[in-house]
């Protein structure tokens, strides 16, 4: 017997038949003796709805307000897999944020999770009974409704996992797990069984919206084991259908073969920024970024390189592309001070990303990444490495033929 | 300044344009330097959706999950409402049952009112915050969602405004008060400026929906006054524009003039049973009603008439059509022991009641209807009063000629 979070997200619960289908998910988890809660999200659609009703009403919402509307979504859903639950022989009850209560701090609209008082919930579910809970929300200091902000339904389930000392949180999706690349992009590309917190989180940030990256730091920093799979995958028969996010320890303990590279990423919401002739002197940098930081638009890719002349050098850098015309209009309001030449950019830049924890202990991957680029005519504009990520820039039209060509490159491609 | 609660229900905050006039009104009321508290329904159609949604997924559904789910649609309008009012310039918040709390009993989906615990609210509205209250809804015992059932958002205004110890309770709706009749059927109709709490209850308990039974009798028995008025008239001019239900006290005290009559009811929800030939013995009544009390059938007119050959007598009643086939079987179900002769039923019958507190010291209010109607050649079928009615039962086709001729021998036709 273990104790299991599961957790479904807005298309898992979108219509009533959905609502079913996840009510035998939990049954067969149920059947299989486990101890098991759950947390929901609202229908899908339903919270966009409220959210639209809050913008026709308000210019600048008092987020107090937004969050007693917007919370209402995973209400609904709460009560109707409880309902789901009881006309198919589960003995299930469902919970609101305040009664258990979750608690957190008083940031509304994008709160975050104090604690979770799990001693009454845990009773109930020694008794037999499944805990249906609200993802996204939680109560305030004050006693007033909180929200979590956007995709805070995973950090929430993850959040009670851990309350709970679960042997394993479930989030299930409309994905059937984590891919080596995007599936749409190159068709051999495989589910991975087993991935680590780390590689999970560099994916996260970079376009794979599997799991939300608060949900997987969270998840590291607690050790919550997190499995992602597919709420329409018929098949009940394995243990462990999906992708198991989880420390690098216990992936080497198993003595699983780890490939060095576990995935290719690629973002194409990049744009490019270059400021040309900046002088070359202590704190130009600072100059530079910190009219962004306080626009705040975040800077992904930094280079800058040595200066030549020994007086000044070009700094390069990528924003959101939805950020670049703000980014361009601060540099300029700033041309005075910093003395450059001039700003060049570029929206037609895609970031693609070679991520593995191997890495750290193999050398040469880098190397194979450029040569492989080389290869197929790839221009490199930019290069940044982490220690288990390596990107470049490159030209956006490119970015398909690169994503394929390392994916086979690194030995990634299904048989 | 007066202490004033207003209500608007689902209709009067049907969509976004109608939450922002009843913003309006609230301001107005703030504007004439009242302390103002509201009430609200869920968005018109959405505890219907919310309904059937949980039909969908249940049989016999859980009446704690049912609350939960249907409790979100007037937390959607708090929230909203308070939005718009905060985007008008009026500071407002919205509540939640369980943060005042509006304490129940634990009747799940058909829940009564404890008490409200105002103390919190009415310091806030002393500071000149305009609470906004979800109608309704409440906190059981152990500490779970309730609701009032339908119509409940009325009780929810009244007894806010009996815990606030309010001088009004402003029920906001789709019509402009309470008429002497309905006007579809006599153009003719007056509204009345002032109506008591007992006439009410017979204009409630009779086909005109204006107000809930239930919100009148807690008005009554706790003394608050109660004005029914248009959310949609525009005119903010007078200060009482719709119909007050009041003391018949507060009526005499200000020296009205009070017509004898109030108002003209009328049923046609009404079906006609008469059973013939019951032996004439002790207990035979109770043993006749028994068996649809059981079944949960509402009896209103009864007539049974002295024995003339002292050994059987015919005993008529009527029931809602919708219980008529019901009441027939589980007479004829009990016929072996009753030994009547047959059960006659007709649902092509009409219910006319004339209600008026002057009736009381006014001799002659009956010996007018029954002329009225004989002149026109109308049929009465039976009689039934009460000490404020007048109720006979006609042959429906007659429904419309005997409402008017009465609307206009009892002198309530406007001018």
């Amino acid at each position: 017997m273990a104790r299991i979070v599961l957790k479904f997200g807005g298309t898992s619960v979108g219509d009533i038949e959905r609502i079913k289908n996840a009510a035998r998910k939990i049954k067969a988890e149920v059947a299989r003796g486990n101890e098991v809660a759950v947390v929901v999200s609202a229908m899908s659609g339903a919270t966009n709805q409220l959210v639209k009703w809050v913008s026709e009403v308000s210019d600048l919402p008092d987020p107090r307000e937004y969050d007693v509307v917007v919370a209402t979504g995973e209400q609904v859903t709460v009560g109707l897999l409880a309902l789901v639950l009881q006309q198919e022989g589960v003995k299930a009850r469902s919970w609101v944020s305040w009664q258990i209560p979750i608690r957190t701090d008083g940031a509304h609209a994008k709160a975050r999770i104090i604690d979770i008082d799990t001693t009454e919930m845990a009773r109930t579910m020694t008794a037999g009974e499944v805990p249906i809970v609200p993802g996204f929300q939680g109560l305030s200091p004050e006693g007033r409704i909180t929200t979590l902000g956007r995709g805070g339904s995973d950090t929430s389930a993850v959040a009670l996992a851990a309350a709970l000392k679960a042997e394993r949180c479930d989030i299930y999706t409309d994905v059937d797990g984590v891919y080596t690349t995007d599936p749409r992009i190159v068709e051999k590309a495989q589910k991975i069984d087993r991935v680590t917190y780390e590689e999970m989180l560099e994916m996260a940030s970079q376009g794979s919206k599997v799991l939300q990256t608060r949900s997987v730091e969270l998840a590291m920093n607690h050790h919550v084991r997190v499995q992602v799979l597919s709420s329409f995958d018929a098949a009940l028969g394995s243990d462990l259908p999906g992708t198991l996010v989880v420390d690098e320890d216990e992936i080497m303990a198993q003595g699983l073969e780890k490939s060095v590279v576990s995935g290719i990423a690629f973002s194409k919401d990049e744009a490019k920024v270059t400021v040309t002739h900046v002088p070359d002197r202590p704190g130009v940098a600072a100059a530079i970024f910190g009219p962004l930081a306080a626009a705040n638009i975040n800077v992904d890719m930094i280079v800058q390189n040595v200066s030549l002349d020994g007086s000044s050098t070009d700094i390069t850098f990528t924003v959101p592309r939805a950020d670049l015309v703000r980014a361009v209009q601060e540099l300029e309001q700033a041309k005075a001070d910093l003395k450059f030449a001039e700003v060049q950019s570029d929206i037609n830049v895609a970031k693609v990303s070679v991520i593995g924890v191997g890495m750290r202990s193999h050398a040469g991957v880098a190397l194979k990444m450029f040569e492989t680029l080389a290869a197929k005519g790839i221009n490199i504009q930019v290069i940044s490495t982490s220690e288990i990520k390596i990107s470049v820039l490159v030209a956006a039209e490119y970015t398909e033929l690169a994503v394929r060509a390392l994916h086979t490159a690194y030995d990634l491609d299904a048989a």
